[in-house]
């Protein structure tokens, strides 16, 4: 918290000692020292997803959001701009905006109403006299940028100018569902007990999912996601057979209809790490519902056709099904070094209306469902970490590849970023 | 807790480092290892306010105060005198009285029955053999104050000197209100989610009363803490200038009666933190009630007039509002780098009774109502100031002066206690 | 939690300044930082009671124990062997078997489903590849020993051979008893608010016991646990003269019947800290019952005499109470510097009929009841411990010796586990 000099070097030496194709070093997972290093290099100069651009869908519309010990204030501008800003006021540093979401014409501090326009310049200080220069005491900017409907700030001064290769690779991915102009029908907040980086590891990886999952099963293929070509039943076998084949023919109906597929991993090596493919929806193939049928019936955007499948992307702290009738956004934000948050939102179109378009607990039902059971698995993956017979275990090399690789950009973001040697 | 020479090191760098004119930085407000310097300096070699004489009316009285993880006895013996003592047993440690008050002849613990006099001499030690010398194992003692019916305990065996120049001061002010001889009709502890030196900084302004404290404003004249000439409207001059008239007529009269009303200032430069001045209440001008009467129809002592004003003083880690009727003593504790207790105790006549004399929730509505809005200004304080996006801000020259300088007396006081250089 | 050479440094002064014949310094009982040095030593590479063996009665029942932050499995496997590993799946960390018990064929992993046999190979793990070795990732064993049917489980690799003093002396002991083909009748998990070298210090002594435990003396003789014989009063003398024929009339009967009483002491130089006696039980003789008659009409094993008395054996983490009818286990287990886990657990025949041969509450009254107020007892010197007006204090010479021998063993087990000078 102070002076971190010698916290850091014990960081350092636990980073320097990952094996590769290994679960990190437990304290990486358990200790006060590396919670607050996560917080000060992957969550503070990274780009990291906070939300919907539909959060704030008018002038004047306010959400906070924290970002470990951090607050931000993301809003819309008079202008329809958006603008994000440190929700910490100039004056004696209380939080300027409530939890949640609120409406205002500008932003007035609680404690002694130091009103901010919009735009974050200090409009109004009372009882600071006439030598007073408001123009030094404006919000703390925080840069946001809009990718395709999905929210990322970054909190330092100097941030990554890849977000750029993000932008390009989703927004058009992204255009049919019109995301920008969506409606948040449900949103759920979670507190899983333990470490962020198990919160990320666990949603890498659909190894888990058949005992884990039954209702996502129906509607997910866990093949997706790597498997071991030598350990398949004749069964698996051509089943993994039959989802190549599926791919081939859709991928050529994809491509016909101008619909990109194929994955795109920038990962290790890169800032701002994500992974996006469009995937098949199994089952029915319309959407992760319990009958794997669309739980809306009007559309997002122009995405008028059930069988775009399922634009998934990954990031450094978020996931995302973006699927034709509604799109699932989960953002995930650490509370302490055994505590995470997980938001999830469920967006549908701004027109449909719950009762008539869809029904609410058919829409939520798969990812309430499969939230609860992560939080249980990522409960006592945290345990076992923090307990003496631990040791760092191997990923299998087929299902675990993007979670090796998510350890090793770990490791290599912390140690670039003022925890190396 | 054990060796803290590079947690000194880290927190003397941080007082160095506070600019005047402004907060303090970050680690001051929230780490562990500034609460702890806190507990060490500010609650443990300086007078700290603890109660009031008639929290032990009668000998025999006991109450225990938990000052940060210490906790007291304070005691009236049979002579009639007040005692304090840590409130740990000589032999295995262990708490001699349970929190509040409790009435004894001897002060036995309940661990194995070490029986003491209300003098701390060890009287009995069962099985400690013949050669067991008693004489080794008394109390030990805590240097204690009792200031015009206010108590002040030094955890110190050396405790600072000008506790004299607050007698000095205050007992002929608080002589007429005899809080010696007073009852405590209530007494409420509330829970702020904030460092302690917050809550101080926020009672020592009321630049947030008129936006925050509706109730209050009632029977409160902001302008006795400050205002910005060059920035009020011509209403807001107006009423500033009636109270600067009112003050010239009012302390006219308290002169010819022998009140002394002007304000005394013993702050920065010295260990023994206070500031007293004679106040106008606002509205009908008796009492700080939600209809500015008097609450208590019998006044305190021999102070029959409500014309006498608000004796207000503020200490350390206390602040006060004597009136004619009744007065409130409230008290802040440290419980952690973001918990803080602040206990308030509203003192009537011994002889009022409740129901007739006075109304319950009349007499504490207007500082229920406060403290609670308070607490919840303490809260979103510490929050901004735990966020990566405060940067210390400006006090105002006019209305928080009275905090820049207790930040200038806090960062001096831990200077000089080990904290230096 | 990561290299923590300066904390070892301040644990190894604070075990230095320990005085002969006094309590410890406060911060071995308030910091973390030696909260973690007993985990890493006194919980890690020492035999700490963990059950008893009739919690895993038949081949596949599994229970898990926590030990600190650290977990293990005991269960008995299919040749009925008594095994233990640690609950830390080889993979990707997670616990393998929940808190509590469970009968299983396999250790089948809940988050990938590696399994492992109850031997703790690893028998299966999908998605590996063909040149993954199995025999490379088998649960990682812990020593476990069944001393008369208690379970002593030690995580080095290396335990203290001097488990071999305990079985020497308990086997003979305990025989009568057959523990092992036991039942538990009643489990109960208490959580005390303190430090668990200071749960151990209160088991230790029954100083407190006349004036804090009125129902467990009705079968208890305080003085078995030593008196001062000079502060005795003259019924007090009487009494405990009565004590010492009684012994001598007893210890005759015993040995005639070939019943070892004598007290074996096994404490200061060696690892495996234990202490046994053979006691007399008060009032009638029979049972820790409020009514101190047997609770169970039919006995343990072949100890079908109400005047065998009571086996008491205490160890690092356990106090045990063995009856005629029915023994009560006692093991104590760390959750934080001032929070330990207190786990009782009351054995019966294993054919005795709850509300047949036995009431169970009339069974669990007396321990039920003298936990609670220990468990008081140990939070009030936890609070003592932790004020600044704690010093360390004297040890009885006759009530208190054994505690003083535990913390001098405490002493010299850490100074020779890495926290010398």
């Amino acid at each position: 918290m102070l002076d971190q000099s010698a916290d850091q070097a014990r960081v350092a030496a636990l980073l320097r000692a990952r094996q590769p194709g290994h679960t990190l070093p437990a304290p990486l997972y358990t200790s006060t020292e590396a919670y607050q290093a996560d917080c000060d290099v992957i969550f503070s100069r990274h780009w990291i997803a906070v939300g919907v651009a539909c959060d704030v869908e008018e002038a004047g519309d306010v959400i906070s959001v924290d970002i470990g010990p951090s607050s931000i204030v993301i809003l819309r501008d008079d202008d329809d701009a958006l603008r994000a800003f440190h929700n910490v006021c100039s004056h004696r540093g209380a939080r300027l905006v409530p939890p949640g979401r609120s409406v205002v014409g500008k932003l007035v501090c609680p404690y002694h109403q130091w009103t901010y326009d919009l735009s974050g310049d200090l409009a109004l200080a009372p009882h600071m006299g006439t030598d007073f220069d408001r123009g030094l005491h404006h919000l703390k900017p925080v840069a946001l940028r809009d990718v395709g409907g999905i929210l990322y700030a970054c909190l330092s001064d100097d941030p990554p100018k890849d977000i750029d290769a993000l932008a390009a690779v989703m927004e058009p991915r992204l255009a049919a569902y019109d995301l920008r102009n969506a409606r948040i029908a449900f949103e759920q907040d979670v507190i899983e007990a333990g470490n962020w980086k198990l919160t990320m590891e666990n949603n890498r990886e659909c190894y888990h999912c058949a005992s884990n999952h039954p209702q996502l099963s129906l509607s997910f293929h866990a093949a997706d996601f790597g498997y071991d070509p030598e350990g398949l039943t004749v069964a698996e076998q051509a089943e993994a057979n039959g989802l190549l084949d599926a791919y081939a023919r859709q991928g050529a109906l994809w491509e016909r209809d101008g619909l990109d597929h194929v994955a795109v991993e920038h990962t290790v090596g890169w800032p701002t790490n994500f992974r996006t493919q469009r995937l098949i929806i199994a089952g029915l193939g319309e959407s992760q519902t319990p009958d794997t049928r669309a739980a809306v019936s009007l559309p997002l955007g122009t995405a008028g056709r059930p069988g775009m499948g399922d634009v998934h992307l990954w990031g450094i702290n978020s996931w995302n099904h973006v699927m034709s009738d509604h799109a699932v956004i989960f953002t995930a934000f650490p509370l302490g070094p055994d505590r995470t948050l997980v938001r999830t939102k469920w967006l549908v179109h701004r027109d449909a209306v719950e009762g008539e378009d869809y029904d609410l607990e058919n829409l939520t039902s798969v990812w309430k469902t499969t939230n609860a059971e992560d939080a249980h698995l990522v409960a006592i993956a945290q345990q076992g970490v923090a307990s003496a017979g631990y040791r760092p275990g191997p990923y299998s090399p087929f299902t675990e590849r993007a979670l090796d690789e998510f350890s090793t950009w770990y490791v290599d973001r912390m140690t670039a970023n003022g925890y190396g040697a």
